[in-house]
């Protein structure tokens, strides 16, 4: 209960002075050595029934009224039991004595006491607790506080859509679900003593990652709004905090009253913000003219705006999304029917809206856009983007324990130039950095730049697998379990065998002869183990948690670079994963008994794990242009059940 | 220990894919199905008595002479329990059978082990101890490990001087102190086997904040070199890492080996540098021509930055520093006396050297700046620097523990414009971020933008106090101990007494009559009383850890500003705190049976302390310019016993 408290001084002014230091603490010391008249050696307390007080040092005496002896460290604690109903409506006096108890003065301070917390969901049950000792900090963990915040990054309009928090009003009421709730409670006389204010402050760094608004009537609220109202209703939310105002004098209602703030988000933590931000309430008291006010109590709360989460594969779809081209019809009728079969929403992105950009790993986000589905985007400054940039090297692990450190929430995988790499691509430092900032899924970066198109998807992915002790399996290309598998067919008989449908058949024999291809697939190989590798050690996987995938690669020289691998035949790994059904681009293998070595392989490869193989023709819509099913689809997923803020930091 | 094992297949090249991987776990697992001829179905192993080898899943047979059954997932794990002395100088077999235990085909790897690891002195002990299994991470505290780095600001050369880390080369021997050594330490053959090499990388980011010369020939050291050497020094120190050169080779000598690299610190943690530093050492495996080569194993060191530490006053003495200047011979005279008295040394900074500029707390940096001497300067972009930004501005507390969180090193005290002001000026967020970044001494942020210099210093500092708890007092500056100090005066008669020797003399009485001079005082010693406060609450200090100062201010009024307050005689606060001596600014009290009454009363308050006070008379040379003793002199102080690194965060 945090008191503030008020003396107007009816004889000696400077006992005043010892208000304002000692506000903070719920009670008022007032250093009796500075308001004593001269030559008082002794002094003595009378206060009305709502004031306590103690003196320090405790004197020897026991009974108040008896005078006290007076010593130049002597401070008075005064403190109230509940708020004031009327200004100055408590008294305390202080009488002064000699060397022979003579009186020689009195000092009457007239008390007003007011209550006022600035108060958040420090403990994350969704209510707005009354001065949580812990609002003012934030512990990460199961046994951790403070509140959390939003990034407003979504759309509540549905044309011109823009991200909200691109706009400093709130212009429809579904917004306000969208903030942190923070309510101001007081409780005190009408009004304030006369001079006396309430402000609001944040820092200047604080300023370009949070806003704050208030409501100015608390009337009932209806979730929709017309346009026409627009004016009234930015009129009913004020802003109160912005990059542009650091303080603002908010209002004192009088009586018992809260009145409700709404904290909004403005960027995603990042190297040069931790997510954290403080917003204070002080109550100023005044001075003089040409004098600024100075403040004489002031309440902190504490939250951490939202880390960006990604979700993996394991997590459940709630709709898939696929471009419609000129080109694509057999592929997106191949989705769906995969869709349809695995009881998903298809959503799919005409041409008009696509621009003929097939791939869905770069959703144009005009259209995702809308409430409850924002995004961020970081841009480059003085360095080069590269293809490494888009999202199809941007995956994320399911949930993993590494030696007894648990990732609940799994673990971002970028694909980057390797560490001993002096010159070829990256992904930019701004987008890594962000992703870092995060903090809640670690990233793991892996090398990609050894692929033409440089994305970890064209070699790796994710299935459910709720037999092993991780619940996760990693599917890995691997050029020597292709190199065994074509093998194997030539040995029983089968190196006549063709692949490919079209003009550039191929036999397996012609396969395995091909010293050169060979000699790729070996470096493929070696690029592939080094980030198989990576992934044993950052996700703490065994060689069981590991299936090769029979995968072979090519190596294409580009203008003036070095050779760089793109996929034989269509890259199987690069698959939607829908729940157990898998969507696999078809490889269109060598044909044994009329069905594909390769499709044979996988199902035998997968469906001892539960899973469903779905093979897609991607074949001269995705594959030829360099990507596959997985690049041309996206997921929509369920967001986890557990919660960020009880990961051990 | 850490294994480098190399293959050279006799019978079937993809065995060799088998090592790349798994290099990294001291041991190479080989996949043993991605190896076997066709339709094999158990297979056998041998090899050299320095070879270990495991198979997983383990076998049912004991003897590892019968055939062992094969699966796909079959694992051998493979070891070996020394480095080779020559390339290839052991071996490993493995025989693969058939359905009826017929032998299919065997392969012969020839292996040759490396031992290669790149140490840091993690635990800190002055050495570089042999692969440290902490090396590779950081943790702060009593029980924590990781290597620590300098920032290498001083300046090796006494002529031409700037700080060392601004070029790129070694010039004296001496240099080399500034840095933190790192071993590459091998054992292996003569040589690598061919085509494989030695790569040490650091990231783009870390390149921004360190750099990595190594030595050519670890001959004998002698600490100086004449200039006729230069080249040729160099030539022994070259560069290896840094922001323009992120990976390069580095030689293997052979044999058993240690060559030794300097880690040179270039920047302070700031808001975008937490001080970590990784810098990495691969195995590069040749692939192919026009293919980069690929690391087949990898090392890592991890080092902190040193942070930037401030020294309070309660720290041995080793130098005072002050400025000769063509006014301020008394002052200077005063000055020789106390340190002579207390026995340090003074440093006189003469009127060539400083340019007119006596304010010692902006001593120019081309005085001290040298061996071991070092300085750090931020620059602001785009924000107004103001007189917040000197370092009168920027004070240490003693060591503290507030509510059980120990703070060994103390708090930075910084002086700020007031959390709720609209206007007003600020000590620049360069500098505040980089204070906090340092991280082991928190700043505590007080409002000092009520001063018409602003700066934290004029109303606090800190003196040792062996029979306080915390061994500190803090003395804060307190008109109302002036109006009471001076009341009594009038009380007992003095009335008529004179302040200053100057025109400007004013009797007690003059100065109690004066309503105006009261109700600055009022609002200055609200301002304090906040502060005052705010350094209990911060610094976890009771009233009886504080003394009030009998000090008066007055309010000036600034062109168009609000009116700021300056010292009304000299300010007793601003002093020199020299063990228990202390050099206090003459304040010219009005003089009570021929001796000043504020001397006395400032003598009375601290010698009870064990001080001993000694008053300098700074009157027309510092007070009439707005500065004090404090501000125009400046101690270089014995470090810290207590190391940065035993902090708990």
């Amino acid at each position: 209960l945090t008191l503030g408290l008020f003396g107007k001084i009816s004889t000696h002014k400077t006992l005043r002075k010892g208000l304002g230091i000692c506000i903070i603490t719920a009670c008022l010391c007032c250093l009796v050595f500075r308001t004593a008249p001269l030559s008082s050696r002794f002094f003595s307390v009378k206060c009305t029934s709502s004031v306590q007080y103690r003196i320090n040092p405790p004197p020897q005496e026991t009974s108040h009224l008896s005078p006290i002896p007076l010593s130049d460290n002597s401070v008075l604690v005064i403190s109230m039991k509940h708020a004031s109903q009327y200004e100055n409506d408590s008294k305390l006096s202080v009488q002064y004595y000699g060397e022979k108890k003579d009186v020689l003065g009195r000092a009457v301070l007239h008390l007003t006491a007011v209550e006022i917390s600035l108060d958040v969901d420090a403990d994350r049950d969704g209510i707005v607790e009354h001065n949580n000792p812990d609002k003012g900090s934030w512990k990460w963990g199961p046994d951790g506080h403070g509140a959390i915040l939003l990034v407003n990054c979504d759309s509540e309009r549905t044309y011109l859509k823009k991200p909200d928090h691109e706009q400093t009003s709130i212009t429809r009421v579904s917004d306000l679900k969208d903030m942190s709730v923070m309510v101001l409670r007081t409780k005190g006389p009408a009004k304030l003593p006369e001079g006396y204010k309430l402000t609001m402050h944040i820092s200047q760094g604080d300023a370009e990652s949070v806003r704050v608004f208030r409501t100015r009537s608390p009337g009932v609220m209806n979730n929709s709004i017309s346009y026409t109202l627009f004016n009234a209703f930015v009129r009913d939310f004020p802003l109160v905090l912005s990059s542009e105002v650091l303080s603002q004098e908010v209002p004192y209602l009088g009586g018992e009253a809260e009145m409700n703030f709404y904290v909004e988000g403005l960027r995603f933590p990042d190297r040069d913000f931790d997510g954290l931000i403080s917003i204070n309430l002080s109550l100023l008291e005044p001075i003089g003219e040409a004098l600024p006010e100075t403040p004489i109590f002031t309440d902190k709360v504490m939250l951490r705006v939202a880390p960006w989460i990604m979700t993996p594969n394991t997590l459940q779809p709630l709709e898939v999304f696929v471009c419609s081209t000129s080109d694509n019809y057999t592929f997106l009728n191949g989705m769906r029917n995969l869709v349809a079969k695995s009881g998903y929403k298809l959503n799919i992105c005409h041409e008009y809206m696509n621009r003929g950009d097939r791939w869905m790993q770069n959703f144009p986000y005009e259209e995702l856009l809308g409430p409850n589905f924002g995004y961020v985007t970081r841009t480059a400054e003085n360095e080069e983007v590269s293809s490494l940039d888009s999202f199809g090297n941007l995956e994320v692990s399911p949930p993993v324990t590494v030696n007894g450190k648990k990732y609940p929430l799994g673990r971002i995988i970028i694909g980057v130039a390797f560490p001993t790499a002096t010159k070829g691509r990256n992904m930019t430092k701004v987008v890594q950095e962000f992703l870092f900032a995060q903090k809640v899924q670690e990233p793991v970066a892996l090398f990609s730049d050894w692929l033409l198109v440089g994305h970890v998807d064209e070699f790796m992915t994710f299935v459910p697998a709720s037999d092993r002790k991780c619940y996760l399996c990693l599917l890995c290309a691997c050029p020597d379990a292709g190199y065994k598998l074509f093998r194997g067919l030539q040995n029983d008989g089968h190196g006549q065998a063709k692949m490919f449908d079209d003009e550039e058949q191929i036999t397996v024999d012609e396969i395995l002869n091909d010293e050169i291809l060979q000699s790729h697939n070996n470096y493929v190989q070696s690029c592939i183990d080094w980030n198989r590798d990576v992934l044993k050690r950052e996700l703490g996987l065994d060689d069981d948690d590991i299936i090769d995938m029979p995968i072979l690669f090519k190596l294409v020289e580009e203008m003036g670079s070095e050779s760089r691998a793109v996929a034989y035949y269509p890259d199987m790994v690069n698959m939607i994963v829908l729940g157990k059904n898998l969507g696999i681009p078809k490889p269109f293998g060598p044909k044994v008994n009329g069905r594909c070595a390769l499709e044979a392989e996988m199902c035998s490869l997968l469906e001892g794990l539960g899973l469903r193989c779905t093979f897609i023709d991607d074949f001269a819509s995705y594959h030829k242009l360099l990507g596959e099913v997985h690049c041309g689809s996206n997921v929509r997923r369920q967001p986890f059940d557990f919660k960020w803020w009880n990961l051990e930091m």
